[in-house]
């Protein structure tokens, strides 16, 4: 039986659980207005490692374990991981899978990454192809720096477009069944590009394709922003939000005070972050903490969660390409 | 109801079934001894583009289309393209997704990646998700070796252990319905690393993961090798091939003259490929062209096609890091 409703939007017929949820931040997402809803906060960056590279990784090995251990399930009871990141050859997830010795499957959706993994996990689960699967990304602020824009060392001046890579990971575990939330629907999304290519302004780069996701998810499941009690992005910033705001008005959508975005919880106007945070772990973080925490306690009872990526390259911005970027998004409801 | 069988297998209750496959190929695979297959050989490997990258993306776009019109169905019928490439941040796949407005799920195996899209495409039809899907992936000579190893103007020797990527690509539609050869089973890979820290021994790094999800496909579904007309690997090369084969021995399963390797077909030993192809578009060609045309003519009935890939990165190779391996199976019968 098909579970396609209109174009692009999978409706489940028996909603995946996110059963639990685990977070992990660096020491400048530590000073969050939300930090208290991180489950680890790291004391230094390197997180005891030699190469930032490596204390990327080894965030995302304590969120994927963490996630397991609070889902109170064994890592053997994990039939996939899904898992991605920044990094080329999304290293942080390959290595720490290959620590795990689950069953794989790679993502790349830059800082989509975590409604990604969530939307394909919960297909995966809803057709009986997994029991649980674990959703995880994680970024670095000092491994996307010098991956993509400047080595460290340089201290180059940040445009005030540019927004903060968040250094953090989040896990959550979704299941067939057991006590937790609901996923009820995907939207998958489209590659849309509307001609950015400054890699210092990413919101305004993935600003449309959130849009395009958002007015497909209305449009395919019949509902309008006041029918959900958050709707949040994943690191578009306070550029990106506001265009998004233009777009969906344009599109006959008016998002209201229940619309925010990762990273803009993320961090405060203190903290020299400009536009907010942003990479994969902006919304993994928050998703994972804040967010869950919002539903456990009934604050939230039906939301979209929606994690937005600039599918930029250095290759591809050196040969004067603009920055495409891509927006998947799942609604979530508070579990019985 | 769970399609899992055993630890790692996914059994399909109604098979997916590849309606159609595209293959184009650059003009080094033009001479393979399969070249009669392939659908489109290039005359030049810049395929009249002004960089290499562009090349690639113009490949994988004629793969697309290709097997779109050769299903005989329009673009807006495909509800999800699932594809990834070798390089950085999959750029070959995400701009060809800009192109076509189809809900894209960006995946990340490296030269896994064929079958990584055929399984993850097949769950997705199997579980009512989407009704038809375009899995696609390519490669390119000039761009990997350039991005992975060295610039091609250096003119680097390579060692004797040394594979070839294919400049190519690939895609096959799979449906719900319609006339095809039926995806039966899927086994997803783990990742496994015995060590090997050789960019120029790909093979070797490849084989141990090839002969885990080997040996759980036999074991999830009760079947040995005699029991299959081909089992053909991705990319592992001739020593890559013979090192499976040993391992498969230890295992206690036998491989014979079923046993084959898309990087060995593609070459011949006049061209200077030394272990044979690799690179995404290796498995993507051959799969898509030689293989499905053997599925038609009825000298396969039962076949497991294993693309596998080497999640290599300049950056943690740098760091000290070993190459590990994942390898991703299906089962295809022919359909009637």
């Amino acid at each position: 039986m098909s579970k396609r409703v209109g174009e692009n939007t999978i409706k489940f017929t028996i909603p995946p659980k996110i059963i639990s949820g685990y977070s992990i931040v660096g020491p400048k997402e530590g000073k969050s207005p939300v930090a208290n809803y991180f489950d680890y906060i790291l004391k230094s960056d390197s997180f005891n490692e030699k190469t930032y590279e490596r204390a990327e990784r080894k965030m995302l090995e304590q969120a994927i374990s963490g996630a397991i251990d609070k889902a109170n399930i064994l890592v053997t009871d994990i039939n996939i991981l899904l898992s991605g990141d920044l990094l080329n050859q999304i290293i942080s997830a390959s290595f720490s899978a290959r620590q795990l010795q689950n069953s794989f499957i790679g993502l790349f959706g830059a800082c989509s990454t975590m409604t990604e993994s969530l939307a394909v996990g919960a297909c995966l689960i809803d057709g009986g192809c997994a029991d649980k699967v674990a959703c995880a990304t994680c970024s670095h602020f000092s491994t996307a720096e010098r991956q993509f824009r400047f080595p460290l060392e340089l201290g180059c001046q940040r445009p005030p477009t540019s927004q903060w890579t968040v250094t953090g990971a989040g896990c959550s575990i979704l299941s067939k069944d057991g006590v937790g939330h609901n996923v009820t629907h995907a939207t998958l999304g489209k590659v849309i590009d509307y001609g950015i290519n400054d890699m210092n302004n990413m919101g305004s780069a993935m600003a449309p394709a959130a849009a395009d996701t958002l007015r497909n998810l209305f449009n395919d499941t019949k509902t309008k922003p006041s029918d959900y009690d958050l709707i949040v992005t994943g690191d578009l910033g306070k550029l990106g939000s506001e265009i998004l705001i233009d777009l969906m008005e344009n599109f006959g959508f008016k998002l209201g005070q229940n619309y925010t975005d990762c990273g803009q919880i993320i961090y405060t106007n203190k903290e020299k972050s400009f536009m907010g945070g942003s990479g994969c772990g902006c919304s993994a973080s928050i998703i994972n903490s804040y967010i869950l925490s919002k539903l456990d306690s009934g604050d939230y009872k039906k939301i979209i969660l929606m994690s937005t990526g600039a599918l930029v390259s250095t290759t591809s911005t050196q040969q004067g390409e603009t920055i495409p970027g891509i927006a998947h998004a799942v609604v979530v409801e508070k579990g019985k």
